[in-house]
């Protein structure tokens, strides 16, 4: 993928845009919900797999066509076929689903959810595993996978949701799969905003704009350490951030920001 | 305890009843509130160990008798006796109390707390180590340990009460040791619902059951992750539930489900 | 610091006072809303660092003058010098101002900020890195790195912040550098009192007093334990606390409370 070009990317499985530095995916697939599939999985992590390297890209907006956001994995295309693998097909299927969540946890942009309508099992896995989430007020999400028999331990629910909503609120919904409405997502910290339906992708797209003017290497640190830290005694999590830190106070936007400060300007940042 | 039997189990220090999958714990002492012993700590350890390998129960129920749930540790019967014992036998003591929230956590049925009325110190923290607490509108609920001059510190609450509530509202609780109100309780995701008091028992036994009635093996792997990711890297955590998953996918249960939604029914499930 | 005497201590560049087992420290440069200097972080450092040996002192109110708690680290006696220093410069700076947090943790004393005004930059950590945080209505509390062209991964903020109020909304706070309301703040959990403005300092303090007048060595355990189990696996942190616990079973101040219930008396513990 040393060839990614943001600007000419096409992928096959869901659909892409790119403009101001920001890169929108949106699923669409809107007849079914807009589902995952083997191949829109492995097409979603060798696209954040790129976004690492990819110095042009400074925000990414993640959206579902047709007013849902994702259904989940498809129940013809990938539950009926999984229920005949055997364990290392398994495992290679659930590793590689894990690896798009590595995937988006790594790639430095933060990545901005626009949630509405049906959000479901691996689709609220999705917006999860996105950095920012905003949810218009239909949106309806659900970790479902106890629906189909399997465990809420899928693709890292079990770590992140306690950490967005608390333990025993992510305990609930993991062992029930019960869908949560958009009011209460917003008051337990899982959604960041909510917005009107038709404002929704608007209102995501303005976040990621300006995040994608502002400091953007220093956006890339901080989404490093929020994950790195995850689990660092408190003493090594201050030391790593006095190293972080450090490091960006190298970078030119600081002293633009300075500078503009002095002057009384805004300042411009070039994110390096 | 390899010959626990829970359809005939009968405690000593507490009452316990078994229907439908569902086992119920009530502490009964109501005259004083439903205090614990050295005994009942004792035995409901090992009720908890037994538990771990008891394939009928799916999940538990804990409520208290005559409208309250648990006053906590006796303070004639136990904190008495502390006073006066050398540092190996109160080692001996917090570790058996810490041998029960092991127990709790290592079972792999989810617990359901049925708080109503007092729900004080030990009791707080029976309620804090099960997966699920649901509160009558009059459950008061206070980690009071340091009323009686202890630290907030005991059995686990440091490292669970922040990750249900966060780390401010736990550490004024554990300061503090004020008693706070259902209403605050969910707010704070501590309780996950609110019922009214007649009805408390009931709607925790219908979601125990609801529970009972899944995919059972899949919900004691969402409980074992939950858990044992608790202090996981990221990465790592996505691996483990990679892993998890896979071993579900090869539970009979997997395919109940897919051949259900094929077929438009409601799947069947039987926990392996 | 062996000859730290919080009766006669006397700071240079902040204002201090001691009263009832409770030291007040007062940022106070109300003109330009109390920022810090490189002066003061080195020396509210030493402070914290000799209050970990100050037996006298139970409890730590920090506060701001003149309707503002801190407006973090001053842009032209720290920002502009940053801009001009190299690596080894640099990283003594953030290891500093770490050190600071790690000192503040480390200490024995429960710490209550008292927040009014503009909380922003540093002055948001010195009221994340407290124990409890108490608001005006009017504050403004603001984790503004990236508008000076910074990560948010700033004296443990990464590590700190999704802990109290959860991940989704610390990453929003650190990515945007937004500025949240009181109510906002209690809403979340970053808060655990709003207060009246003038009754603020009195409110913080009377907490501190009541922490005072409670058992502090134990208070000091249930901090070192929040701080010491951050990254522990659960059962490691269950018997971390077994240990704790134990240690505080054989202080008087718990023979003390035994005593007093039984004579049905409040007990006046003494912190040994």
């Amino acid at each position: 993928m040393t060839s990614f070009d943001p600007e000419n990317y096409s992928p096959d499985h869901f659909a892409y845009a790119f403009a101001d530095k920001v890169a929108t995916i949106t699923l669409n697939r809107p007849e079914r919900k807009n589902p995952l599939t083997f191949e829109s999985y492995a097409e979603l992590r060798d696209l954040f797999r790129a976004l690492r390297y990819a110095d042009k890209v400074k925000a990414v907006v993640i959206a579902g066509a047709g007013g849902n956001f994702c259904s989940g994995g498809d129940v013809h295309e990938i539950i009926g076929p999984l229920t005949k693998m055997d364990m290392p097909g398994l495992l290679a299927f659930t590793r590689m689903t894990g690896d798009l969540v590595k995937a988006m946890r790594s790639c430095p942009q933060p990545i901005i959810a626009a949630v509405n309508g049906v959000c479901a099992g691996a689709g609220a896995i999705l917006a999860m595993a996105s950095d920012i989430r905003y949810a218009a007020h239909d949106a309806k999400t659900a970790f479902l996978f106890t629906r189909v028999g399997l465990a809420g331990a899928d693709m890292g629910a079990c770590a992140i949701l306690p950490r967005i909503i608390g333990h025993g609120r992510a305990a609930e919904l993991l062992y029930s799969g019960r869908s949560f409405s958009a009011e209460e997502g917003e008051r337990w910290g899982f959604f960041n905003r909510l917005c009107a339906t038709d404002a929704l992708l608007g209102d995501a797209t303005d976040f990621a704009q300006n995040l994608s003017d502002g400091p953007s290497f220093a956006h890339g640190m901080t989404k490093n350490q929020l994950d790195m830290e995850w689990a660092m005694p408190l003493d090594t999590a201050i030391e790593a951030e006095a190293q972080a830190q450090a490091i960006c106070m190298q970078t030119r936007d600081f002293e633009r920001a300075y500078h503009a400060f002095v002057a009384k300007q805004r300042p411009q940042f070039e994110g390096n």
